[in-house]
């Protein structure tokens, strides 16, 4: 089961608004079925839109005429920009265009054949670091896991958001592959059911215990001191700690802390935006009011004429987060100082 | 619009699970039907369940063959203990069943056919009351409200799970009344999407402004200084003011404390349990599955061997409210002290 695939010149995902009912994998050969399919969904979670971002500049470019590095370049800019308008919080998604970019530029001199091929290595070489970045996560986090530790999630930060691992996810799956049995409680993440759709989907497929509840029930469970840990992933963390990630983690953090729970983010360095002061200025997506009223029921569940507010994110100040476990090591308070030494 | 009456010898009710598609009345007229549509939630709220209790017990005695008064009331206790199993939390609905035995054990000299003209009569009473209670609440609650605040609210606590005014929307109508104008925000209300399917409908219906949002989005709107006061019903009131109420309130509780946004909940005198010292002796209903995972959607959300947690309700502990509107006035903390003074 991979995520995100180069395969016969075409990008390959899994389709991830068919899970859990099926796994089918769909192929996308042109740039705006790429961009659709980023803003529908089918493929999300920020390491697996920085690899998207990859292959989308290298299916953008891979059959260009350009006649010299120069007028490659253009349009390397061109694509890249297209797809970064395809949905604005995760920093990986700009992350992977910025290296794509970076690569085309430093080589600006040599043919634009060889810069193809210097693309597609940079897109795959995305992939190969996220793919150890995500077990670099796991290992590290796994230490923080205790042996019969009930855990809480939000969202999918596992293999589905990854390129084979996951973040958050990666760590339990490194904790359960230790021997240390642990319990998952997952929020179902609405609008969009990350949560009960996929995150329910792998754990059980790999074993671990998992038992899904409505986003609204997760302070009952830390009020019955149910849940020792909360692990999330983040979509764009700044220099200060603040951290982007699916809309209702920042409800986790604070009922973390109102119950004396540690909350602890997973992300790659790549998540990292240290060029973003603190969290406000993380940019939202602000996403169709349809997602909460309609897609996945089988009637309206409210009048087509009511106002829906429906961002995808929220930002977590980072003095509620007890650690971010990244692929350089556990970055601890204080943040403003220990991100810079340990990502910059 | 009524939610419950008698009518042509049966009890008519809105069917709460058509909204807000269509405003669908039912009728039903024997026991096991009305307890099948308390449980599917067809009709629900506290104050409605107490006249449903009411009327539920006049419809299992109306018909009633006992000799005289004696046999009668043993009809009246097993009718009224076949009702009670029908939903644990909400206070109402047992405080409803208490009644019509009190007035029918009071009376039990009588000929059962007078009998059955005060069990009669005690029902519609328990209406009757429960329509001057609501618009207490509201005036109340009301001067609460300032000219321009933007509100929080979760589930549905108006005239669907009232007789026709509502508590916490009851507030709310009144100061719409009185010229101040109110934003609600409304929770979705995760499971059964009370706030989305009700609240929103009766809200827009009453000329209110009304913006709906995933349960999970309350914080992030707090967190942007949006919200300005937090206004819920109650299911069970403890006689230390710790709450029973939908699954999220809790939830709410905790970040508007966070947020230092009041947080108030509104209930009759008849939500208020003395004989429960504190919200551990509240008995917590726990739900079908698939209630969570696919009641209302095209096809699950989850697979059918994931494990859920569905309880339908979760306690306030009473430090967290600011105050509760109930029909005899606000009552303020010291709780233990002045629940008893205004409510007993």
């Amino acid at each position: 089961m991979k995520t995100i695939e180069w395969v016969n010149n075409r990008i390959r995902i899994i389709d991830q608004r068919e899970l859990p009912l099926r796994l089918k994998y769909i192929t996308i050969g042109d740039l705006d079925s790429l961009c659709r399919s980023i803003k529908a969904m089918r493929i999300r979670g920020a390491p697996a839109l920085g690899a998207a971002a990859g292959w989308g500049v290298y299916l953008g470019i891979k059959n260009s005429k350009a006649r010299d590095g120069i007028a490659f370049n253009r349009q390397v800019m061109k694509v890249a920009d297209y797809i970064g308008r395809s949905r604005p919080t995760a920093r990986n998604l700009f992350w992977g265009l910025e290296r794509m970019i970076e690569a085309s530029q430093k080589n600006k001199n040599k043919s634009v054949a060889t810069l193809k091929k210097i693309l597609f290595k940079e897109a795959r070489q995305i992939m190969k670091e996220d793919q150890k970045a995500c077990r670099r996560i796991g290992s590290f986090g796994a230490a923080l896991i205790n042996k019969r530790d009930a855990l809480l999630t939000i969202c999918n930060a596992g293999i589905l958001a990854t390129i084979d691992y996951g973040t958050a996810l990666g760590i339990i799956y490194s904790a359960s592959c230790q021997g240390k049995k642990i319990k998952v409680f997952v929020c179902e993440t609405r609008p969009m059911l990350q949560g009960a759709r996929l995150t329910t989907w792998e754990l059980k497929r790999h074993g671990v215990d998992v038992t899904l509840i409505c986003d609204s029930m997760a302070a009952s469970l830390m009020a019955q001191g149910k849940i020792k840990k909360v692990f999330t992933g983040a979509d764009r963390i700044a220099a200060n700690g603040d951290a982007a990630n699916k809309i209702g983690t920042y409800a986790l953090a604070v009922l973390a802390r109102h119950h004396k729970v540690p909350f602890y983010i997973a992300a790659p360095a790549s998540t990292f935006d240290l060029n973003i002061k603190n969290g406000r200025g993380i940019p939202i997506e602000q996403r169709d009011k349809r997602e909460v009223t309609e897609l996945f029921f089988k009637k309206p569940i409210a009048g087509k004429d009511i106002k829906v507010f429906n961002p995808a994110f929220d930002i977590t100040p980072h003095h509620l987060i007890s650690g971010m476990i990244t692929d350089k090591g556990i970055i601890r308070p204080p943040y403003i100082k220990n991100i810079r030494k340990i990502i910059a």
